[in-house]
């Protein structure tokens, strides 16, 4: 699985983001429009675990039917029981070394980091991605820091001692798409900006442009020598 | 450690618990008064999953120095990395036959009945024991459902298709302890009972005589003939 991850454009989402609408749906239109990863953070939602559960086997279901990498946020148990291909820890969250003993050697996991210190961190205890941000102020996520801009990206790219795949979180719409990927990003992940949209699917054909076009048309991770 | 497991008087307390003072402290002090077993429950006291998993580590290194078997509420992935003696969780929690497969055969697994059909449901699915409650009205856990007395566990009890320990939970202090084994119960769980009282040694001290005095006077446990 890990070979074939693409990280263009990343949907992070739970029923909160969804607006009232059934989060399978917005995920199979998001799909529709070229996301490559799927993250699913149930957060405040107001459903039980259990009702957790049920949902997250529902978006799984998809997920492997249209064959997107299926990721889920903070608990390791979850993950396992829903066989992710991945899971997505935060600084608050599982430690990174405590995860991946969890979750094993094959599946994917991700590191949310600041700085170069929480990069090169979880690089060394078993990180597979970074998810870097806020880039962008965002109302999604209330305890975010502040944002630390796409500069941000930047210097964790060319000071991490080993690359690893980047992600950009926190505000991106379309317009800021550019800036984030030429900073050296892999891909942009999203939460409102597909699934706070009227129609998601077109939300993420726009994204997934903004990025192939600023991945060609730049320095970033086409040219990005893993020396 | 299943085999070795007695009921008879069960902590469950994480720092909302302790009234500002160290949980580590309060549980040694309920250990030497007289605690069987203890459940780490940590729920909405402000503490990140990190500080959350560094607080469990100081509980469950008590606990193996003290024999104390440890068991932790609701995430299997806490008691996972804990290496916890088992797991509780409740109807609300993850699914009782999903639970058991993330932590093995071996591992203690509780589950929360308040019917005589949850119970049946938990035992076929898995359960090594049940909490049944609430068994008197209790402010501890605001989203405990009214409470539904001890008549509940002698039905409980009597209509189980194979038998199954049974701790009553709920509201239980010193006075409403003979009732509670009486009914059938093994033992009895209590948060703060314990958790909130000046002297926890002493609050343990009491409770657990009181167990032993109506398990020792009337039928319950002792008087249990496992047709």
């Amino acid at each position: 699985m890990k070979g074939a991850i693409r990280y263009s454009l990343y949907l992070v989402m739970g029923s909160q983001d969804c607006r009232g609408r059934d989060p399978v749906r917005v995920l199979d239109q998001a799909i529709d429009g070229g996301i490559t990863l799927f993250q699913f953070r149930e957060k405040n939602s107001g459903l039980t675990l259990r009702e957790t559960v049920s949902l997250g086997e529902r978006l799984r279901s998809l997920c492997r039917e249209r064959n997107i990498p299926f990721i889920v946020n903070d608990r390791a148990d979850l993950a396992l029981l829903l066989d992710a291909d991945g899971l997505h820890v935060g600084q608050d969250d599982l430690p990174v070394r405590q995860a991946r003993r969890l979750i094993g050697p094959h599946r994917l996991l991700g590191v949310s980091a600041e700085t170069v210190e929480e990069a090169e961190q979880a690089l060394r205890e078993g990180a597979d991605y970074l998810g870097v941000g806020p880039i962008y102020a965002t109302a999604t996520k209330p305890d975010a820091g502040k944002p630390i801009g796409p500069g941000a990206i930047a210097e964790i790219r060319q000071r991490l001692s080993s690359p690893l795949p980047i992600v950009g979180i926190g505000g991106i719409d379309v317009a800021g798409v550019a800036e984030v990927i030429r900073a050296g990003a892999d891909g942009v992940a999203v939460v409102s900006a597909i699934a706070g949209k009227p129609d998601p699917r077109k939300a993420a054909v726009e994204l997934r442009q903004a990025v192939e076009r600023a991945a060609g048309a730049a320095p970033g991770p086409a040219g990005f020598d893993p020396r």
